[in-house]
């Protein structure tokens, strides 16, 4: 642990699982990461969207936050994850977002927040966790790689391939299949 | 639709929802697309595992089978996949494997399984579906890139990371954090 990283230097912090009442902060810090990734123009996520697909009675996906300790209405980061299937390993963890906001960086925020969802991914029995990073991120992928986490892509040339909604519905739209599809 | 592709040519095959009896030959095929990807060693799953996750109350995946139509045991392709969640797009899909036995191949089965798995994402509300799939394995791709998928990888740098369950284990045991982690 460096001395970025000791508890005395996030002593105003607190990591925590998110509630009901965070989504409006969620969703802005969806916002931030997505502007940095200079690809904002493509989110439609809302924080009435967030609450119904996160805090029903089957929630799509699982977030921890990273609140003040004064003033634990206010988010400064978050990680969002849920369940996955591996065909080799079985039950595993997909960490879709990890983000820090700025001012908040350098104090092992985001390490805490990463232990976080890696101990609730041990306690679930889950055998990985996989994420999506931008190659261009090195900070991402060097803190990643500090971690443990190994660039399959680089290393065993594993692309991510995407169908949107308007491709699914042109593609099933070409269906003939007399199978009931 | 070309010639391969026509209803009969493929009347020998159904393609149905995967059920308990059907783990073995969908764990002989998941070791047949392992053993094609040259990364059999890495396979832990066995039939027992995908009976206990598939079939029991809260299902960890879904599966649509291809079987010989005269003895519906017998399976020649499969796709497993499970809801994901986007914070951009909010429901998504992941196919995790789409796999045809080579005998069975050029007949519009893995099509069929694809559309099957399309299908069913529309009516669960989800809104792409993504999937992970080897630059090496140009088949593969030019077979997605066919039915509209986009490779993310090329296209915007997006790379894959993985955290195996001793990293996540060590990755832990380094916490000193005082937030209950």
């Amino acid at each position: 642990m460096d001395k970025l990283e000791t508890p005395s230097a996030t002593d105003e912090v607190v990591i925590r699982s998110a509630e009901l009442k965070d989504c409006e902060e969620i969703v802005r810090l969806i916002m931030e990461l997505a502007e940095f990734e200079n690809m904002a123009d493509r989110v439609t996520m809302t924080a009435q969207i967030l609450r119904n697909d996160c805090f029903d009675e089957k929630p799509k996906c699982s977030c921890v936050v990273a609140s003040k300790e004064d003033d634990q209405s206010c988010l400064v980061g978050y990680s969002l994850f849920y369940p996955v299937y591996s065909t080799w390993v079985g039950a595993s963890l997909y960490l879709e977002d990890l983000y820090v906001t700025p001012s908040y960086r350098s104090r092992g925020i985001g390490k805490q927040l990463c232990q976080k969802v890696t101990q609730i991914g041990l306690e679930m029995g889950c055998n990985r966790i996989d994420l999506t990073v931008l190659d261009w991120n090195k900070t991402a992928k060097d803190m990643y790689e500090r971690y443990g986490f190994v660039d399959l892509t680089s290393k065993e040339d594993f692309h991510t391939m995407r169908l949107e909604r308007g491709g699914m519905e042109n593609f099933v739209k070409k269906s003939k299949c007399k199978n009931g599809i």
